[in-house]
C-alpha cells in the first residue's frame, strides 16, 4: 500500500471517532503576520492534540486478538493521552510508562482515560527494560510515538482535512508551518498534501536551540540537538528525527523555521485574545513562526497547525503576561 | 411574521457570514456534573462571543439607504464587537459608546474591527444624552444589546442549530443552561427550541446575588438587581430582564439557576483543562451551573452555552489558580 493509501485508511478506520478539527482565521493575527494566517485548530481535537489521530489509526490497526492483550506507549504527555483514548475506545487495556516529574495534570488526564499509568524515576530506571519486560509479560503491542508507519498515517489524515479546508478557503498555494518533534505529524502532513494539495509546501517550526529537524533538513541528514531539557515546548523536544520521518521530510518540506521561547508565549497569548483557544506551548511554535518570522515565509496566506492545548495553568499565566508588555497588545 | 420565522429569517441572512459552532463534550466534565454535559462552544464564534448573531441580524434588516448611514451601541464589551463586526462586513459605519474604565482589550478590540469607539465618563457624561446627540446628527441607527426583536430573532439562531446538533447527538429531553443577562440569547434559543426541540427546556444561569432574572421567572414579574457593580461576570450583569425580553423567559424557561464567583472561576479553568477553549466569567456560568449544581437539573444530560470567551488575561490567570486549589484538580 502506498504511503496516501495508508492515510486514507487510517482516516477510514477513524471514521467518526474523532473531530474534523476547523481551519479559522482572526482579522487581528492577518495584521500582525502581514499576510492571511488560517489556523487548524487541533488543539480542538479530542485528548486536546494530533496524538488521538496516530494512536487511534495504530490501535485500530492491530488484529482483534493480539490487540485484546492491550498496548503499551512511553510519554509524559499527548501521545500518552491518545494511545490512552485509542485503547478505552477499542475497549483493551492500554499502559503508558511516564517519567515521575511529568506533569501532573497529565499524568491525572491519562488515569482518567482509563490507563494504567507506570511511573519511573528517570535517574534510576532503565525505562526501556522496565517497558519490554512489562510488554513481554502481558503481551502488550507497543505504540511509538512517530516512528511508526501506522501513527505517521493517522497523523496525516489531518493533511487530508487541510488540502479541503484550504482549497474552500480559496488557498492552493501556500507554506503550511507544523510544529514538529519527531516528525511524525509534520511528514504524514506532507504526504497527504503531496497527494492532495501539492501546491502546500510543509515546512517545520521548531524552538531555537532545539531545532534539529530544520537543521537536518538543511544538511540533508540526521543532525541530533545538543541538549533535551530546559524547553518550554516539552511535546515537541525530541533527540532528532526519525529513520522513518527523516527520508519524508528531506524529500517533500521546505527549509525549517525557529523561534524564541518568548515569541511562543507571545503567541500563546495572542491565540488567547484573538482566537480563544487554548494552545500550549510545543502547539504554538507554527504560529508564532508565521506572526514573528513575516519575512521567512512565501505569499499572501500562510498555514499554521495549532498541534495540541495541553499545557500547565502557571505556565500558561505566564504566557498571558506577554499581553501586558509594551508593543504585544494587539 | 411569528417569532420563529423571524429567527429563521436571520439565519437566512447571516448565512455563512458567522460560524456554527460545535457542540463538544469533554469525559472528565461528565464524571464531574455525574451526568453527560454537551457544550455549545460559542466563545469560538467570531468576535468571541453569540453576540456576532444579534448584531449580523439587527444590521443587515435595515433598510440600506438609512444603513449607509451607520449604527451606533452602546457596550462595555461584546455587543459592541458583534455590532462593529456586522457594520464592518456591511461596509457601514459603526460608533461605539464604552465606559472609559472598561478593559482596554476590549476597547483595542471595537477599534481593530473598524469601529469609531467614542469613551465617555460614568460619573460626569450623560451617556443617553451623548448617544442621542451623536445618533440624531449623524442619522445613525441605534443596536439595543437585547430588548430589540432583531437582536433576538439573531441570537436565536443559536438555538436552531443547537436543536440540530442535540438530536444528532442523541439528546431530545434535556435541560438548557443559558448565561443570562438582559435576557437576548436566552428568549432568542428559547423560542427556537420551543418550535424545533419542545424537550429541551431552557434555564437561565446568573452570577449569586445577580440573579434578576431566576427571581423575575419565580416572582412572574420583573425583578431587579439589588447592586450592578462588583461581579466578574461584568457581560452579564443588567439591572433587570428586559421588557420583550421577560415575557418570553416567563412563559418558556424553566427555574434558573445561581452559582458563585469561585465556581464560575473553577468552571472557567476547567474548560481550560478538558476542553482547551477560553470562557470568559459571564460565559461559564451556565458550566459551573451544570458541574456544581446537579442535584437542581433534571436528567442524564444537561445542554450548556458556553456564552462568550473576551476576558482579560489577569483574571483568566486568577482563574487558573483555582487548578491548583486541593479537591479541584479533576
Amino acid at each position: 500500500m502506498s504511503d496516501i493509501d495508508m492515510i486514507r485508511a487510517a482516516r477510514d478506520r477513524i471514521g467518526n471517532n474523532l473531530r474534523r478539527t476547523p481551519l479559522l482565521s482572526a482579522p487581528a493575527l492577518d495584521e500582525i503576520a502581514g499576510r492571511r494566517v488560517l489556523l487548524k485548530a487541533e488543539c480542538l481535537q479530542i485528548t486536546g492534540s494530533f496524538k488521538a489521530r496516530g494512536g487511534w489509526s495504530a490501535v485500530s490497526a492491530i488484529v482483534p486478538q493480539i490487540r485484546a492483550r492491550g498496548v503499551i506507549a512511553f510519554s509524559s504527555g499527548n501521545h500518552a493521552q491518545g494511545v490512552a483514548h485509542a485503547a478505552r475506545e477499542h475497549g483493551v487495556p492500554a499502559v503508558i510508562l511516564m517519567p515521575k516529574d511529568a506533569p501532573r495534570a497529565k499524568i491525572d488526564n491519562t488515569r482518567a482515560l482509563g490507563a494504567e499509568v507506570v511511573l519511573f524515576d528517570r535517574e534510576r530506571d532503565d525505562r526501556d527494560a522496565l517497558g519490554a519486560e512489562l510488554a513481554e509479560r502481558r503481551g502488550l503491542t507497543l505504540i511509538k510515538p512517530f516512528d511508526d508507519a501506522l501513527v505517521i498515517a493517522g497523523q496525516g489524515t489531518l493533511g487530508l482535512e487541510l488540502a479541503e479546508q484550504a482549497a474552500r478557503a480559496g488557498v492552493t498555494e501556500a507554506d503550511v508551518l507544523v510544529c514538529c518533534g519527531g516528525g511524525g505529524l509534520t511528514s504524514g502532513v506532507a504526504l497527504a498534501l503531496e497527494a492532495d494539495a501539492p501546491g502546500l509546501r510543509v515546512r517545520t517550526a521548531e524552538p531555537e536551540s532545539f531545532d534539529d529537524v530544520a537543521r537536518s533538513i538543511a544538511a540533508g541528514e540526521i543532525r541530533r540537538n545538543d541538549r533535551l531539557g530546559g524547553s518550554i515546548c516539552d511535546a515537541i523536544v525530541t533527540p532528532q528525527p526519525g529513520n522513518l520521518t527523516f527520508p519524508i521530510l528531506n524529500r517533500l518540506c521546505g527549509p525549517g523555521l525557529a523561534v524564541t521561547e518568548e515569541e511562543v508565549l507571545r503567541a500563546m497569548a495572542l491565540a488567547f485574545r484573538h482566537l480563544r483557544w487554548v494552545i500550549e506551548p510545543g502547539g504554538a511554535v507554527a504560529l508564532a513562526a508565521a506572526l514573528f518570522r513575516p519575512r521567512d515565509i512565501v505569499g499572501d496566506a500562510v498555514i499554521v497547525v495549532a498541534t495540541g492545548g495541553n499545557v500547565d495553568g502557571a505556565l500558561y499565566a505566564r504566557a498571558l503576561q506577554t499581553l501586558e508588555a509594551p508593543g504585544t497588545a494587539a
